[in-house]
């Protein structure tokens, strides 16, 4: 069985997803915030690349009908509903709504995610939930992990994240697995005792330093938190919604 | 004081270079290649990046001047002198000679690195030595570790390499250093147990399974040598050729 995490997207052909089962990730904060709406209830999210292609959608879609959600610089967008904390994003804000959210390397993930057959939406908040859903049924999926990086580039908390999902799936089928490069650096971060602490590594990457320096250390504590929501978003036609069939309680 | 790693010269924009030291690193097998080369006493290597390039440097050089090197798909492209295996620039062919290398990821790392101040041709064959030049002053200086990669691909073995230097400076300068993401990352990746066996873990990279199955295993083997030589290959004007003042025999 084949287990391929991509540091980044680029260089990532759409050839290498299809038929694949594709994780993206984007920790801070991405993919955090998208996990947190779903599981306060929101009923789906579209990402968006540029704040333009959000102001159109959301008039395509109803303007009162949706929240318009995204950061640039850490802050929330001038106009915009929500910013890209996820505490942001409680039951009280999004539930039952629809969201637009304009992030930069989440999308760009997620796009060209889509060219897999199915495109599951990771961070630590679900981190079981994707875990079970590759893991429960009789037939091996041969998952691909996207790591979102940042304008091309590494991000160690994306890769620290796919590690930890990496390592669940090993676990799962001891010795049955062929890693990528990339696969096997991640579980082997992920292994080390000094990335054992999200909320303490957030702190050396340049994502947290700059989240810290936007005023927003509460996001970091916020997105260390593993296992916060038992909920498999799932992107499809453009938008994010949860899974139909909900992961069973096992905790 | 500031590391910098990068995992792929993708995204790494000259400006992030300017007046910096960079080590380009491509271990299996470009700068293991270059780096027996120079040791063995080769005048000049002028790497670049298209066989067509080769040609016409030879012909301007003069073709009976030089030894062209290089491999498409692990071989020895056709006609040239010389294939990528580092075990084949032996004193016997190439000292005093001027080598023209043709090679696809270690000429775009080259080439981009060229925007630092001074570059470093850096492999596990003169790990020592890349070291001692980066820590010998009283003046700090502070890397970027270019990494080549593959296609704008994380590599395991240059990420691991990248670490082994990493580790060796932040032991120089305890508690000096300031690390980018990929800095921790592979510092990280060096220290862990599964790969502290360059010769074995080799294997289980995409580059190592390649060469394996063109039948140049040897190759792996040789390029896992660690210090073999006690040389400092320098890119300036185009060519690689020995820093003038060698490095003095402390072993």
């Amino acid at each position: 069985m084949q287990l391929d995490v991509f540091l980044t997207p680029d260089g990532v052909t759409t050839a290498e997803l299809a038929g694949r089962v594709v994780v993206v990730v984007d920790v801070l904060r991405a993919t955090s915030s998208m996990v947190e709406a779903l599981g306060s209830g929101a009923r789906a999210l579209y990402p968006v690349a540029s704040i333009e292609e959000a102001l159109r959608l959301a008039n395509t879609l109803g303007r009162h009908e949706v929240l318009l959600c995204g950061e640039r610089r850490c802050v929330r967008i001038d106009g915009f509903d929500l910013g890209n904390s996820p505490a942001e994003f409680t039951p009280e804000r999004v539930s039952g709504k629809t969201l637009v959210m304009s992030t930069t390397n989440g999308t760009v993930a997620v796009t060209l995610a889509a060219a897999g057959e199915r495109v599951l939406i990771a961070s630590l908040l679900n981190l079981s939930a994707v875990v079970h859903e590759l893991t429960r049924g009789e037939a091996a999926v041969e998952p691909v992990i996207l790591c979102s990086g940042r304008e091309g580039r590494f991000v160690l908390e994306d890769a620290v994240c796919a590690g930890m999902i990496g390592n669940r799936l090993l676990d799962d089928r001891p010795g049955e697995w062929r890693l990528n490069d990339g696969a096997v650096a991640v579980t082997e971060l992920a292994r080390s005792p000094r990335l054992a602490s999200p909320a303490a590594f957030f702190l050396q990457t340049r994502a947290g330093r700059e989240i810290v320096a936007a005023g927003l250390a509460d996001d970091l504590a916020f997105c260390a938190q593993v296992d916060r929501h038992d909920v498999l978003p799932v992107f499809q036609d453009r938008h994010i919604t949860l899974a139909a069939i909900r992961i069973p309680q096992e905790r």
